[in-house]
């Protein structure tokens, strides 16, 4: 299925008034169905709808590997992905999506907002990765001279998981949270080793990008925007380093700056 | 409450590693609780949460109008709007938020993703507004103006409702739609008449977007981004006029090109 269409347009410039043709991104609905049951419809860039359906479900906490999926079919053209799976239940999927509200007595877990957040989102205790700051720059130049493609018709968003030297899977998407429910996916069909692994993304860290990521489960995420107040309180709490503002000679670190090579001596805490 | 809060960075400049302060957006959860039921939990910017919350009942086709709501009580910190109205029915409801599928015979609307889309979009027959490209260029020169404030904490989205003449009302939100549903629920509160109106918008036209538009009931949307393949469409199918790439003296009409009066001769389609 086409990324991109071709249309025409009115455009105006300096007071001219011409026809002409140009390529617009497409969007391209597609609904999860669970043993039969409408779950939820995501609408994205049609490709790797597969690896999407797997990252979602993952995210969302109804399969806990890529062997909890019994049968996946989808109908491209149609928009739809059939998924038969035993773990599935409606019952206790409504108590997952509540608002997660935090005790009284202070035990729970801040930031959350949602029950299933709470359950899903892993903690990076550990230090299996450490980064350079030219090695930051270089993930970032990498990202955005593959994003190119994509530019011309305007805002996609991509998301690469790296190791400190390459990208090693990068996508892009109409929808912030696909492209990395795609890298997710892929990852989990692959059986793919994570914890070591960086996550590059083109637009800002927001708690959901964020929950994404400790979800997915890498100690790292690079970003060229900005993040949120919320997105760091969590990111402090599940032991995720955030990096963000990246150009090409600067960047802000936000969070557990220990694994960054030139700040190790700075503390777990900023 | 706060919409932007200071905290400690660690930056990174040619070479030199500083500590500083710096400003971060902040999100914040809110839950509405219709007739005591959970029903929806949006992340936002802390201000505007009542207009947020009546705009998104109206734009998801639980309220036609401000007059439906019998009791509306918001308890800001916590983050709960809790609303009490008859013409709740959760069972409808479930039946609204369902896929909508083109039935065979083609009469469906094209491009609906949802089926409470297709029943609350309006579709935009008359010409109760027409526009030059200069008054084009002043709006979303104004919008960007007064947007500057939230630039430098990054990534926030802004929506204003215009006249021809001027922004009459202008919002910003870390969360696309809720800028847009903050703008609806506020002119639904005052009565405005919304069919002569224009929406100016940050971001890109995506289908959702385009379809907020629809269900507000303004004929005209200017973007300085780009729209999607699906927004266009939608846009043709509801008689929307949509111009995007807005820059200082440049821009391209996607749709409906008879309300910008340079175009009114180039008829009703591309």
């Amino acid at each position: 299925m086409e990324l991109q269409r071709e249309g025409s347009v009115i455009r105006y410039q300096r007071g001219q008034v011409t026809r002409e043709r140009d390529l617009v991104v497409t969007e391209h609905p597609v609904t999860l169905k669970i043993n039969g049951e409408e779950f939820a419809t995501l609408v994205c860039s049609p490709e790797y709808i597969e690896d999407m359906a797997v990252g979602y479900l993952a995210s969302e906490g109804v399969i806990k590997e890529y062997g909890d999926i019994e049968e996946l079919w989808v109908q491209e053209k149609e928009g739809f992905v059939h998924i038969k799976t035993s773990r599935w239940n409606p019952q206790l999927q409504k108590l997952y999506t509540q608002r997660y509200i935090t005790s009284c007595c202070g035990t729970s877990r801040a930031g959350f907002v949602f029950f299933n957040d709470a359950r899903t989102a892993k903690v990076m205790k550990d230090v299996h990765v450490r980064i350079t700051f030219k090695e930051i720059f270089q993930l970032m130049d990498e990202l955005l001279l593959r994003a190119d493609l994509f530019q011309r018709t305007g805002g996609v968003h991509s998301a690469a998981l790296c190791d400190t030297k390459q990208i090693l899977l990068a996508r892009s998407d109409i929808g912030r949270h696909n492209a990395l429910d795609k890298i997710y996916g892929h990852s989990l069909k692959q059986g793919m080793n994570l914890e070591d692994k960086i996550i590059v993304f083109s637009g800002r860290i927001s708690s959901e990008i964020l929950l994404k990521v400790a979800k997915i489960g890498c100690e790292i995420v690079l970003s060229k925007s900005a993040p949120t107040a919320l997105a760091l309180e969590l990111a402090e709490e599940l032991g995720i380093t955030t990096v963000g503002f990246i150009r090409s000679d600067s960047c802000n670190v936000y969070t557990h700056p220990h694994r960054i090579v030139e700040c190790q001596n700075m503390g777990r805490t900023l």
